[in-house]
């Protein structure tokens, strides 16, 4: 007889707040896969084109955790006609020593929304200048809300300049941030003069042509950039890349599916190339800036380890809280 | 605010059981991977080395049903040790058309059981003679039960023998088959033995090393292999797989996992050769058995289509029932 754990969003958000015991957690997991023998399988991705859906499959194992997490990421692109909805998706949670499911976080994408933004906190915290006074956010949506967050747990952030395709979006954005986050912010006419002054730039967009260019580079900048997750997404010039020191969350993901992917494709960069990892920068085991005047640039595409290192933080909370449903399995398979 | 449909081994176990009905789905789902679009990525695999444990994760969408299935099959080869079974498992059924959770299928491998099972008798129906008294099983586990009863709801079967490693597990396979399925059933000394008047043979082991050889092969035998769903795994020997007629259930698939992947490697059979699947046989795209005298092979590695169609008639049954329990999930993510 087994029992599992069935979690909510409302939960979940209770849970796991945007906190920096979250973006540790995170951090934790970037050092695993630089450092243990972390087991991530390429994404298992599934079309329906007759309903332009899609599902990603992510998982991992990290050694050092004693569960781990199998995401599922519906994308159903016609759902906001049916007042659904795009982005949903669950999280199961299993025992990594005997494969039982332990619980089944039904967090609608929550806990991917968090475990981004904690990612953008860590790759600031080890990329950025220590004082980053003057912050750019390209987008407006819930992650570029999030990663302003996330980044002001780890770096006192006095003036942000958000820019937008959307001008009624970048308003709002401001707005808000002027309004709860204490932080003074405007909208700037373009992603140049949004990046003019700033020491970090984060870019949230699902833009398919790139947004920042080489010209919009400046010595000290550090970018995060989290909106490349897919092949056709593309958010930073080939030439900006080739310009910075370029760090990834995972080489083989971003070859594929980051900014990296369109510099190899332009020939900026080189297929062959060594490629850092935000992992091994935390592991002092490759550098990242190394001076107040570098370019950096960090390429995030999201892992499964990411996954199941949020899954692991939630599931142990939720024991903790005695939170849940509680359903009983049955007997086991004879 | 959408709810989920939580249903457990028991439940499902009356929803779901091995009849005439469970097979015509199973039919279907190869018969729609053979003339529609299916969509069916390779199997996400994730190795825990850590702890003797795996996990594949299989899915497939047929566009004739309104949902599909994302199964999650861990296999965690300590945990007798802790009396827990190996193998268990779970499916995910999402709506094809939202990608929204519609139901938590906790079956512990049951359906896997039942799809697998069926498959062996869409198998036989269209690929054994029309009379076939005499049944040769290959192993004696439960998927062999399994498998031998399925059988018997499409073909008229008088006489069973069965061969296994283990010499008391086929004695008591044996007394069941007898004294509950109403059919004669004794132990054969060899695999050998136990085809030598048989016109369809079922293999069923984890084996490693052939257990057929060609010398086993007689003009009329049909055989179904289902127990190489892994690269490791070898029933049938090369020689003998090259002197049959060759189906499968997805050559993608047999080329990697299953009994062609050997013959393959041996130089038997070549990996560029035209190989039939059974939904081009049932769709008469292609031809399977074309006299009483061919010897038959249908090599089966299972397919996420088959949990696909399971899972929908699952969830059909369930809804019609009004079984399980609803869980709701929230208001979701803004």
């Amino acid at each position: 007889m087994t029992s599992i754990t069935l979690l909510g969003e409302a939960e979940l958000r209770n849970l796991v707040p945007l906190d920096l015991a979250a973006i540790d957690q995170i951090e934790a997991a970037f050092v695993a896969l630089a450092t243990e023998a972390v087991a991530m399988p390429p994404i298992l991705r599934l079309d329906l084109p007759a309903h332009n859906g899609e599902v990603d499959v992510k998982t991992a194992w990290l050694p050092r955790l004693d569960s781990f997490a199998i995401k599922v990421s519906p994308g159903f692109f016609d759902n906001p006609s049916l007042g659904l909805p795009s982005l949903n998706g669950l999280m199961l949670v299993l025992s990594a020593k005997t494969g039982l499911t332990e619980a089944v976080l039904l967090d609608n994408g929550y806990l991917t929304a968090i475990r981004t933004a904690a990612a953008g906190a860590v790759a600031a915290r080890w990329l950025a200048k220590a004082n980053t006074p003057h912050v750019a956010v390209i987008g407006a949506g819930e992650q570029a809300r999030l990663q302003l967050r996330a980044l002001m747990l780890v770096r006192r952030v006095e003036h942000v300049r958000v820019w937008a395709r959307d001008a009624a979006s970048a308003l709002r954005f401001s707005a808000e941030a002027n309004n709860t986050l204490g932080v003074r912010c405007d909208v700037a006419a373009s992603v140049h003069d949004a990046l003019a002054e700033a020491e970090v730039a984060i870019t949230t967009t699902p833009s398919r042509t790139p947004l920042i260019e080489a010209a919009d580079l400046h010595p000290g900048l550090h970018i995060t950039a989290m909106g490349s997750d897919a092949e056709h997404k593309n958010e930073i010039a080939p030439a900006a890349l080739a310009a910075a020191r370029y760090v990834c969350d995972r080489a083989q993901q971003t070859r594929v599916l980051g900014e990296l992917h369109h510099a190899i494709a332009a020939g900026t960069m080189r297929d062959d190339a060594a490629i850092v990892e935000l992992g091994q920068v935390i592991a002092k085991q490759a550098a990242g800036r190394t001076s107040d005047t570098d370019v950096t640039i960090c390429d995030l595409t999201g892992t499964g380890a990411q996954d199941t290192a949020i899954a692991a933080l939630a599931l142990q909370r939720a024991r903790a809280a005695k939170a849940g449903t509680t359903f009983g399995n049955g007997a086991p398979l004879k």
